[in-house]
């Protein structure tokens, strides 16, 4: 079974363990011979700070499947340091509100080495993700520079325009987006094998991560009331529109709280409500020019099942909270089943 | 009294100290109220490596002067680390022959990003150097990109050309050199305030650098028997000419040893001949279109005198060796005393 994954980070990479255990088991490995999990990566996070080309949703995906992600920070490497960013600041040079550790910076440094030699970054990807045993190929959503900025409300003493990192790390979006900017994406192509990766699965599984700056700057979010919404990269979401294979979305929210992360802060930015239900109609359905088949939303917004349903979505709830690895196995398990019933 | 040295990295390092602690002391504080070091520095040694500048003499003087050089390795950083280039090893990218700490990484990532944001290399070094109290100016002898690079003689199963560093560090200077190239000289122009260093200085001083790999990728230094020489940068050695101050060099041989590294490979590839005599008359005196007024050789080569002044040039012997902080200062202050009397 090929299952392409469209996922950011952090939220992604924990859905990504629970697909990749549950093709390591013994039983689907049994029923379906031949599966690989392909993911396919936000790259609206990536950014050059100081002449480096720094990638954290491909490098949280990569760290994360090779189990050398730091689980209790929730980011970067295990046994980090940070004598090399010490240095930079002692210098008057660096991000202090982006620390970066010193393992960190070796793929940072080994990422840009090769992008500079000429490789596309899924090459790159690939050269850096083979010295893993990750069970899941790494696929940028594109090759080109595509960074999301994000404009800033006025009266708050900060730039126009900053980053969409320095957003959500320095200013912990307290500071509200009038909008998100998708810096590159008019002349962004799909990166190397996304269009294929989607029209040639079995299976293509919308990971519960950030609706806005994660899966929609892969396949673009509607504004509404007015707002911005953000495109995404031009040709992905027709992918998933026209692929033979089932197309199912894992709300990243739950009773109107997002998993994690700041999803509210940036669903108001695009004028859009916080609730599983609003992000599945959304997306919506495929049967009317949407992006999904089903929409699975946590047993607690159950309530929301019906309305959904009348869009021609299919929709089916589930216990979507990922505590540990065996409820990450179990969600992949009842993704997997509500496509198949889709 | 302003100084200005011309110098490669660790035997100009070791110099430049002694000059420095000559300024500080009271009694030529009170001799000469407002002195002041300037150093151009070599930029041959220079290279790309991974997508970041590594300039490992302009790095070897400001370690030194900032006194965090680990002088028992002989370069780079005090209590250094590998962390970040063991990653990048373990991708499968880097340079195995170059081993960079992680605390000389911060150095190079920090001036990377400031050459990719724009500056100049003089204006990124004035910068790094504003961390210490170095007692010095660097100035780069270019802030052009102008590579050594060296022709080896076929036959040893190695590249045509290989980076002055890679022949350097991983050949030992063992493949002899069939020639060097400054790649990028031509177009090079000397760095900011290099010439007006030059031209305003009321001493000039060649350090007992590499004649050829260091001050020759300076100044220029002429082949023999049909080999080419190396050029140096337009402009700088005309400035020497020119300089109403007295030029002086101290020989970076004794006893046709080099002080320190390779230098009769280097000369050897030149045709020259290595002793300090042959160096001296490589230079030439500057009344009939040379570089020097002076030139200090070592008590040991004290018969070269009598054929270095027939040449023009004023020559003298003095002890060479900097053994310790002592000796250093010592031989800065019988440079000036030379220069004084040239």
């Amino acid at each position: 079974m090929r299952i392409t994954m469209l996922a950011g980070g952090v939220g992604g990479a924990k859905f990504a363990k629970g697909v990749r255990a549950l093709l390591r088991s013994p039983q689907f490995q049994r029923d379906h011979p031949d599966s690989a999990l392909t993911i396919v990566t936000n790259v609206g996070d990536d950014m050059w700070l100081s002449g480096l080309k720094v990638c954290p949703d491909l490098d949280s995906i990569m760290y994360a499947l090779a189990d050398v992600n730091d689980t209790t920070r929730g980011w970067g490497r295990q046994d980090e340091s940070e004598r090399v960013s010490a240095e930079m600041g002692a210098y008057g040079v660096g991000w202090p509100w982006f620390t970066l550790g010193d393992l960190d910076l070796g793929t940072h440094i080994a990422r840009t080495g090769l992008l500079r030699d000429g490789l596309t970054l899924s090459a790159v990807t690939a050269q850096l993700c083979s010295r893993w045993e990750l069970g899941a190929r790494l696929l940028p959503s594109s090759d080109d520079d595509v960074e999301t900025w994000v404009e800033l409300e006025p009266g708050y003493d900060e730039p126009e325009a900053v980053h969409f990192e320095e957003w959500w790390v320095r200013l912990r979006a307290r500071v509200p987006a009038r909008r998100f900017i998708q810096r590159g994406v008019d002349s962004a192509q799909p990166g190397a094998g996304v269009v294929e990766a989607i029209a040639d699965a079995d299976v293509v599984i919308l990971a519960p991560s950030n609706p806005v700056v994660s899966v929609g700057t892969i396949l673009g979010y509607p504004g509404a009331g007015g707002r911005a919404g953000v495109p995404g990269i031009p040709g992905v979401a027709e992918a998933v529109r026209e692929t033979p294979a089932p197309v199912v979305g894992v709300s990243p929210i739950i009773e109107s709280n997002p998993l994690r992360g700041m999803a509210r802060q940036c669903l108001e930015a695009l004028g859009q409500e916080c609730s599983a239900e609003a992000v599945g109609l959304a997306y919506g359905s495929r049967r009317s020019g949407g992006l999904l088949d089903g929409w699975l939303v946590d047993d607690a917004d159950a309530a929301a099942l019906p309305s959904l349903r009348q869009t021609g979505l299919s929709a089916r709830s589930a216990p979507l909270w990922m505590t540990d690895a065996e409820t990450s196995r179990q969600l992949a398990a009842d993704t997997l089943d509500f496509a198949a019933h889709c």
